[in-house]
C-alpha cells in the first residue's frame, strides 16, 4: 500500500461561504435510483436535462489536472476518478529524493486545483481505479482503493458521463526484465521519491555500523540508476550533489564508499542534441557519476546482471527507462496510435466513441491524422489539457454539454502542438 | 516497517571544515581487534587511555537528546544507539495529525542536535535496538534494524562503554486488551501521526464514493480516541478543529457524518485540577467531541467493545492510555522503582552497575531515596538530560571519564525536580 503514503492533506482552502447542506436533490436522486436499479453495483446515474452535464475525468496527472483547472464549473459538474488525490509536479520529483525540495512542494491536492470538487453538489473526487469504459452506455466502471478487506472491502461502482476524458497516463517500462518491479524503485510518484530517500538514508546509517564488511559497505552505498533519459540524468545529478555537499559533512565516516553509476543502453539524453549531450556527459563524469554503457538482463535483490554477464552489486536501484501504455489502455479494443496509445483525432477525440476524449501520455494521434505521436512530456499533457478544457467549455456554452449533445457540432480549431524545447538539470547551477 | 517512514534526512548542516579522512587510528584499531577477538560479533572495543572516553547513549528521545546536546565532545566521544535517527517533539505531535503542523516541524535529526555524531572520528549513531547490557564487561549488546533479509540480514554487535546512559523511554500501555496493537494507532512517533492523517483522509474520500451504505459511512467517519490524558484530549481538540474548519470546506458532501468520541475510564485530564478539568470538558463538548465514560474490553477491526457490552464501530481508532516499561527494561535484573522502571539514586545513577545512568521515562527513583517516581513527561526527561550532561562533563574534566574512573568520585549536587506545571491545548486558541 506504498502509494497511500502519498495521500496528502487537502486542508487550508479558502471557504466559498456556501450555505451548508446544499446537496443537489437531483444528483442524490439519480444516485439512489441507480443504487436501487443495480443492486451491489451502484454509482452516479445519467444526468437529467435540468442538471448540469457531467464531465468525468479518469486520472490526476498533468493532463487531467490542467483540464479540470480550466473547466467552467458553471457549465459542468466535474467528477475525477483516480487512485491518487493529488497531482505530482514530475519534473521536480528527482530533487525531492535528496531533500533539495520538500515532497509537499511537488504535490498539489486536486481539490485545490479544482475547488468545486468535493464541495459543489455534483462534483466529486473518487479514490478508485477505472476498470473499464462502456461507451454504448456512456458509463465508466470503477473499483475503490481501500486499506483492504480487514477494514473495508473494495467495491465496484459505475459513473455515467456526459463527456469522458481519459487521462490515466502511462506506466514505467520494464521490458519484461525479471526482478525490476520487485527490487528497483521507479521515479514517477511522491512515494517513490520518499522510498528512495528512506533507502538512501538507511544504507548510509547501516554502512556505519560495526560488523559490516568492506564489501557489503561498498554495495550498500552503490546507487545505480538505469536509464539515461532526463529523469535518470537529473536524479544522478541530484545524487552526486547530495554526496558532495551533504554526505561528506553528515556521514563523514562512510563518505568515501558512496558512488553513483548510471547505466544506459545507448547515449544519455538521446532526445537532446549532440552539444548538450556531450556537456551533460562531461559534467556528470566530473561530478563523480560513473557512466556505463550496457543493457540490464536480470535484477536480483542485491545485484543486477548486464547482458555481457557483468554483475553489478547495488544498495539502491532506481529504474527510469521510459513509459508505455497501462494495462487498461492495452485492454481497450480501440483504434490505437503507434506505440499502442489510445488513438485520437486532431481534436483529441476518440473517433469510435461518442463524447470520449483522451489526453496526455495515454493518448496519441491516429496514423490517419498524419500527425506524429507526441513525446510523453508534461509539456504536451499540459497543453492538451488546456486545449480540451477550452473545447469542452465552448461545447457547454453552445448547449452541447449533455451526452450526445455535440454529435453534429463543429469542434473548431484542432489541437496543434509546438515544442518549446526540453531541459534537464544535471546538478546545482548546471542545466 | 512503518517506523522507517519516520527516517528523515540529515542534510543541511554547516560544515566544520575538518580535513577529510581524519579517522582515529586508535578507534579503528580497537574496532578491528574486537572484530578479530569475537568473530561474527564485532563492535567497538574498550577505549584506550590515549583516547577520549566513550559515552554510550541508548535511546533518542527527550532525555537522550538533551543529554547528547549538553555533552562536551572535547571530553567524550558520543555513541547513540536507537532505532530512530531523530528526536520527536512529542507535545506537538497531535497537531501534525491534521496538518496544523508539518511532520518535519516536530522531528529533529540527532546529528543536528549533537553535530559530532557521524562526523567526529569516535562519535557514531547506530541504527539498532539495544538487546542487553553487560555491566560486568562494560558493554552494550545491539542488533541492527534493516529492511529485512531480502536486502540485508540484521546483525548483532557490541559497544564497550566508559559511561552508559540508558534513556530508551517507555512504551504504550494496552492492559493486555486483545486487538489494540493490531487495530489501534498510538500517538508516540511521527509515523503514527502520518498513519492517522493518511487514514483520516482515506476514510473521508471513501465515504464519498457511491455504493457505500449510510451505516458504513458513519462508521468510517467515526474517530474514536481511547484515553483522556493530555495526548488524547489534545488530539480530540485538533480533530474537532479540523472537522469544523477544513472538512466542512473540503469534504462538504460528508461533513455531517464525521464525529469524534473520546473514551476514558475515569475523568479526563485526571492529573489536572478540577477547574481546568471542567473547562476542558465544557470546551470539548462544545466543539462537538462526545465524551464517553467507559472501559474498553476488546478491540476488533471495525469496532471496539466496552465492558458493559456496548459496541462502538469506528473508522479511526487512536489509543493513548499512558505508557509503561519496555520489554528490555522488564527483562533487566536490577532493583526497580515503583512502576517497574530502572531504579536510580539521587544522581540518576544505577547503584548496582558501575558507570551506568538511567534517565527519562525508563527510570525512576529507588524507594530507598525516599523520592517519588516522577511523571513520564518531556519536562522531566529534559531536566534529567541536562543535569546528567553537566554531571558527566564535570566527571570528564576531573579525569574520571574512562571506565571505573569515577568510582570514588564525589558526584556533587543530586538531581532535584521542580514541576513547572502542565498544559494541554484543547483546540485552536483554547488551552
Amino acid at each position: 500500500m506504498a502509494w497511500f503514503r502519498s495521500l496528502i492533506r487537502v486542508t487550508g482552502i479558502k471557504s466559498r461561504n456556501r450555505a451548508p447542506n446544499t446537496f443537489s436533490l437531483a444528483s442524490l436522486a439519480s444516485l439512489s435510483t441507480c443504487t436501487e436499479a443495480t443492486n451491489k453495483y451502484s454509482g452516479l446515474g445519467p444526468t437529467v436535462p435540468s442538471e448540469k452535464p457531467r464531465v468525468v475525468v479518469v486520472g490526476s496527472g498533468w493532463a487531467a489536472c490542467r483540464l479540470m483547472k480550466g473547466l467552467d464549473t458553471n457549465l459542468y459538474d466535474v467528477v475525477c476518478v483516480s487512485p491518487r488525490n493529488h497531482m505530482v509536479f514530475t519534473p521536480l520529483l528527482a530533487s525531492t529524493c535528496v531533500g533539495t525540495l520538500e515532497f509537499r512542494s511537488v504535490a498539489e491536492p486536486i481539490s485545490r486545483i479544482q475547488p468545486a470538487i468535493s464541495r459543489e453538489p455534483g462534483s466529486y473526487f473518487f479514490l478508485a481505479n477505472c476498470t473499464g469504459i462502456d461507451g454504448d452506455n456512456h458509463s465508466v466502471h470503477c473499483e475503490t482503493v481501500t486499506d483492504g478487506p480487514d477494514t473495508l472491502d473494495p467495491w465496484k461502482f459505475k459513473i455515467a458521463y456526459d463527456k469522458l476524458v481519459i487521462a490515466l497516463g502511462a506506466q514505467p517500462l520494464t521490458f519484461g526484465i525479471q526482478g525490476v518491479k520487485e527490487h528497483a524503485i521507479f521515479l514517477r510518484e511522491v512515494y517513490h521519491a520518499q522510498e528512495i530517500r528512506r533507502k538512501l538514508l538507511l544504507n548510509l546509517m547501516l554502512s556505519d555500523v560495526p560488523g559490516i564488511s568492506e564489501e557489503e559497505k561498498s554495495r550498500l552505498l552503490h546507487c545505480v540508476v538505469v536509464g539515461g533519459g532526463p529523469t535518470g540524468v537529473e536524479f544522478s545529478g541530484e545524487l552526486s550533489d547530495f554526496i558532495t555537499k551533504d554526505v561528506r559533512q553528515t556521514h563523514a565516516h562512510v563518505k568515501d564508499y558512496i558512488h553513483v553509476t548510471l547505466i544506459e543502453a545507448n547515449e544519455i539524453l538521446s532526445s537532446f542534441d549532440d552539444r548538450l549531450r556531450h556537456y551533460a556527459t562531461k559534467q556528470l563524469t566530473k561530478s563523480g557519476v560513473r557512466l556505463v554503457r550496457g543493457i540490464v538482463k536480470d535484477v536480483k535483490a542485491q545485484k543486477l546482471v548486464l547482458n555481457d554477464g557483468t554483475e553489478v552489486p547495488y544498495g539502491l536501484l532506481v529504474w527510469s527507462t521510459g513509459v508505455g501504455p497501462s494495462p487498461l489502455v492495452n485492454s481497450m479494443e480501440l483504434p490505437k496510435s503507434p506505440g499502442g496509445r489510445i488513438g485520437v483525432d486532431e481534436w483529441l477525440h476518440v473517433p469510435s466513441m461518442q463524447d470520449v476524449f483522451a489526453i496526455g501520455d495515454c493518448s496519441g494521434f491516429l496514423e490517419s491524422t498524419g500527425k506524429p505521436t507526441l513525446p510523453a512530456l508534461a509539456q504536451v499533457a499540459e497543453r492538451q489539457g488546456k486545449y480540451l478544457s477550452h473545447l469542452l467549455n465552448r461545447i457547454g456554452k453552445a448547449g452541447g454539454g449533455h451526452a450526445n449533445g455535440a454529435n453534429d457540432m463543429e469542434l473548431g480549431d484542432p489541437f496543434v502542438y509546438k515544442h518549446l524545447g526540453s531541459m534537464a538539470a544535471i546538478g546545482s547551477r548546471r542545466s
